[in-house]
């Protein structure tokens, strides 16, 4: 059920004729209160798209009483007609709800350059449809309109009986830091006040979004928001929430790392004994960018010369010839040499652990990322054609 | 003729049986004099092989005699034992020279982790083959000797009349700033000092080497190295000398570009009006590194969107939304928008150039490097086994 498992929650995913296949494109998620309390956090990259640009202004004010959504189209680089567009869309939405348009949210997904009059003509005409299906029952339907290249609907719940967390999530590549080319609407129906709600979502992303990075490609259209309904009355502890959220997050995150484009390899890069998190990070992230392990773990070949040469780029504190790697269990370089033969590696599986021990200080991070493969080259090489 | 292009060196290539194919496999340059000034440039990685350890030593006192270089091996991560391995090497060209070992440089390329004890075997064991096979056209086999993955081998002369360049360079993979997976040796028979070739390599590499980034990931094993045996009598002026080198050095990073592991585009990434020289330098690697856009150039898709996607991870001067993104002549987004359609743009030839306007100032680079293929990822993923 997702978004609409906590009280107090709409939604639906209706067909706009945005996707050339047919499919459902548009989805709408509505608060019905009686608290409109939310958070969300963007994308990173300078260039965002325009339902960016609108929904960094509309949550300034921390509420929100729905969000819209669209795949077939990211409205990014369309300039100031795709901005208007994305404007009218509030507009449309709100009329339709009796609600303000600046509480209104929007996200937009698909090819970059893509927002011209056919896209506003479909996206603005399907907004009474998705109104007209908003659904108690409907946050399946919803994280089904979302979906891009994905192949499986993302959502998850987490129940703490008398409140509860509902998400779903769309990204399958450009997968990187700062958020993912990911979008994901989490609801609550816990009672909670917009900064709490932004505090827990900020420290949530951190350690899961944020360190999933499947291709090193930072996306112009990344939202994540949280919108907390109150319906419930409940009021949970801020730790007791944000490990809530935390939890729900790190579901998503998995289920977007499991499907991503073209992948064969789930590989999870534990760096331990780091001087800092933000040491163990940086690290992590080096190995899950470096194109030539990543194509190795594609041919089962667990080349841990390639892991050190990542590493080796970072400014992280280490003794470049006092370092282990640890291969699904198998530690094949001890202190910067060889040590157990490669052979005893076992890289059939999907999950793969790499566990680099720095050894210098107590702190540890892990990055989520995926492996180099045909399909990816495929799939990338013929997005848009 | 390459290396022995110009007057006062001689060298050779053999094969010692480190790689399995039974090609050539060790290279030497030796430096007949009168003058031995040199210089050389290492990767930055701060994972070094032995080989880089050594010659950072060696070089510091801007003499070499010698220069020795093998593939089938990188040493690298092979501990203590690598590093004797290494030391030796240097000895027996020293005694077999009669020079001393301190002006031998080592260079070495392979599979990281390689370098046990079949390895110093046979090592050690061709070099009274390399230096009995010395010759003052030996050049080409030299440069035979150092490929690895390289299809064809890459070497250049500059002739200036009095004076002259040679050059040769390895690289395939792992071509990255901060210099790519490669060795390369450059000889001159001008008559200059150690400082003044250490300024014109790096000023020559600055620009050339250090721009080419074929596929991101950073070496462990790089060596530039430029050898000056002042056998024309000639000094020219540090400028003429420099550009000399700068244009050698173009011709070989040309070449390396071109060799590229299962590359089908070269691609050139020239970004102007920068406000600076850095800002143009960190767009273009952006660019340069960003998967999704290579895959794209692969599959023959002109997608700016993902080029203005990478454009904004940097932290250059420019407004996100004021750029124009030209490609092969056909200018795809102008100030942020769609302009001419994708569909005039023609990527079939290997050739590709990105023109990206960032109009804030007078500043320009170019990046040289390649598209994302099946065929990277399959030599890639098929390298050690």
């Amino acid at each position: 059920m997702s978004v609409t498992t906590p009280q107090g929650f709409v939604a639906s995913g209706v067909a706009a004729g945005l996707k050339s296949t047919g499919k459902t494109d548009l989805a709408l998620v509505q608060n019905l209160g009686p608290s409109f309390a939310a958070a969300a956090v963007f994308t990173s990259n300078r260039a965002k798209a325009n339902p960016i640009l609108w929904s960094q202004q509309a949550i300034s004010d921390g509420i929100v009483s729905a969000i819209i959504l669209n795949s077939g189209g990211a409205n990014c680089y369309t300039g100031a007609y795709g901005f208007q567009t994305t404007h009218a869309t509030a507009e449309a939405v709100a009329e339709g709800l009796g609600v303000s348009a600046g509480d209104v949210l929007v996200c937009s997904t698909g090819l970059i350059g893509y927002g011209g009059e056919e896209f506003r003509a479909n996206l603005l005409g399907a907004v009474p449809a998705s109104i007209a299906a908003l659904s108690d029952n409907g946050g399946l339907d919803a994280a089904h309109a979302i979906m891009t290249t994905d192949s499986v609907p993302k959502t998850a719940v987490v129940d703490r009986g008398s409140w509860s967390l509902g998400g779903m999530a769309k990204g399958a590549g450009m997968l990187a830091p700062g958020l993912a080319t990911m979008l994901v609407v989490i609801t609550t129906d816990a009672l909670l006040g917009s900064s709490e709600l932004d505090d827990a979502l900020r420290a949530a992303t951190r350690v899961t979004f944020d360190r999933l990075d499947s291709d090193g490609c930072m996306s112009t259209n990344d939202q994540v928001s949280l919108l907390a309904s109150g319906a419930s009355g409940v009021t949970p502890g801020i730790e007791e929430f944000t490990a809530a959220v935390t939890e729900l997050c790190a579901s998503l995150a998995e289920q977007l790392q499991a499907d991503a484009e073209g992948a064969s390899h789930n590989i999870a890069i534990e760096t331990i004994h780091a001087a800092n998190e933000d040491d163990a990070v940086e690290v992590g992230r080096s190995v899950a960018r470096n194109n030539l392990f990543k194509a190795a773990v594609f041919g089962n070949d667990p080349n841990w010369g390639r892991v050190l040469a990542a590493v080796g780029t970072t400014q992280a504190e280490f003794d470049p010839y006092d370092i282990d790697v640890t291969i699904n269990g198998v530690r094949v370089c001890a202190s910067g040499e060889p040590d157990r033969p490669s052979t005893d590696v076992d890289l059939t599986p999907r999950d793969v652990h790499v566990l680099i021990d720095l050894k210098v200080g107590s702190a540890a991070a892990t990055i989520l990322t995926n492996d180099l493969t045909h399909d990816y080259v495929h799939e990338n090489s013929a997005y848009s054609s």
